[in-house]
């Protein structure tokens, strides 16, 4: 059965839960370690949420959908490109992405992320499923300008708050087959299903585990389908995978 | 005057440490926040040296030696090009290189690093001297087949054990006229000086943090100076920067 857990903060203090509709039943800990529940709960609308972890690394994986190849004038990779994310650009949902001054052409990338539940090295693709807690959303903003003039992608892909990733962790899923919609200002822009990926969530998990040893509560994001386009100051990013949750950033622009 | 700060494992215990010639002057915290001794000292030669640092991220730049663009056949870059190695990657002096089952053709990159002292963002190059706690030494090992291969370098430059950093970290010195050197067992293979940097260290800190927030103790790489070339099973890897100390990793091949 499906579970949603989060990470938020309530009374001054950061605490772990899972959902009961619109209520979180507090953790004893990181829902990561324990299941446990303290007794207390919070209303869901009363509480700040959090990034649902807080990463070592943010490993991500370009061109996994096979419309947003083309889109983007590429080949379909032979395998997975992996790339990095800082952890300074993690931000949650309800926050704001902030369009840097020296930024030229930012676009949203709505992707499914897997949060690591566990350390793991060298995993097969059937070891892969064990080492996921579960999936969440993420936001894979990108500088377009940058990222074609620089090649390597750090800096286009790095700013602060271009990671935004939550509100849920969802456990329990059939993550293959999940739809996965991002609308700007209420007008849907992508509209895929999970099942459109050229590499699976176990792949990619298993692939990116022969590189770097996974820690618990890592982030892998799993690349974005096709329909990318621009966020302007204002805009209302929303990013829905079915089941998981609803990823919500308004766009502020420093360049005004 | 030069002060060299260590992190270190002494009698089971992670200290930090400040050198005085052959012996460990223990410190009551972290160097990034505390001179404070705690009176005990150690003989350098009984501790186990760590990581100088936990990074949060490992900023890295390429081709900032005019000489080693031209080795790899790039062009002298308009503006540092910014990439990310994941902090699973790094090891200190003393612990192996590993070079994986699936590594093709692995080479040393010898480097000088900015140890950052505080949280830090939008720096100009006057400020950017005043982050950096200090410097140190960093090898950017890399695997040539993969960084083409893959196009972005999360792979050929993330592996476990791919950024090996310290051994100690040096404060005081004119960071822009040392000499750095790499030999491999013991025949020298890059000779260069940091003078010969495209961009200046401070110049670096101050371009990364319009990007991303400095935090205490992330890991700036600099770039490599000509002279790479491949590492093999049994190599012993010695990167020296003048005044700084000198990095030492022997190298294991799983690929026999």
């Amino acid at each position: 059965m499906a579970a949603h857990y989060l990470r938020f903060q309530a009374e001054g203090t950061v605490r772990y839960g899972v959902l009961q509709g619109d209520t979180v039943a507090e953790l004893a800990g990181n829902f990561l370690d324990t299941t446990e529940r303290t007794g207390a709960t919070y209303a869901l609308a009363d509480v700040e949420l959090l990034t649902p972890t807080v990463p070592t690394k943010v490993m991500c994986i370009g061109l996994n959908y096979k419309l947003h190849a083309e889109e983007r004038g590429k080949k379909i990779p032979e395998e997975p490109m992996l790339f990095l994310k800082p952890p300074s650009a993690v931000v949650a949902t309800g926050q704001e992405i902030v369009l840097p001054a020296i930024a030229q052409d930012v676009e949203y990338e709505g992707e499914l992320a897997v949060i690591i539940g566990k350390r793991a090295k060298f995993l097969t693709v059937e070891e892969a499923r064990d080492a996921i807690f579960g999936i969440t959303v993420l936001n894979d903003v990108s500088e377009r300008f940058y990222q074609v003039k620089d090649g390597q992608w750090g800096r286009a892909k790095g700013f602060d708050t271009f990671a935004p990733v939550g509100p849920f962790v969802a456990t329990g899923l059939d993550y293959q087959n999940l739809k996965i919609e991002t609308k700007i200002n209420g007008e849907v822009k992508q509209s895929s299903s999970t099942s459109d990926m050229i590499f699976t969530v176990d792949h990619l998990v298993s692939f990116v585990s022969q590189v770097m040893t996974l820690e618990p509560g890592d982030i892998l994001t799993t690349g974005t389908p096709a329909g990318v386009g621009p966020l302007q100051g204002g805009d209302v990013c929303e990013i829905t995978i079915e089941g998981v949750g609803t990823l919500v950033n308004r766009v502020r622009d420093l360049r005004k």
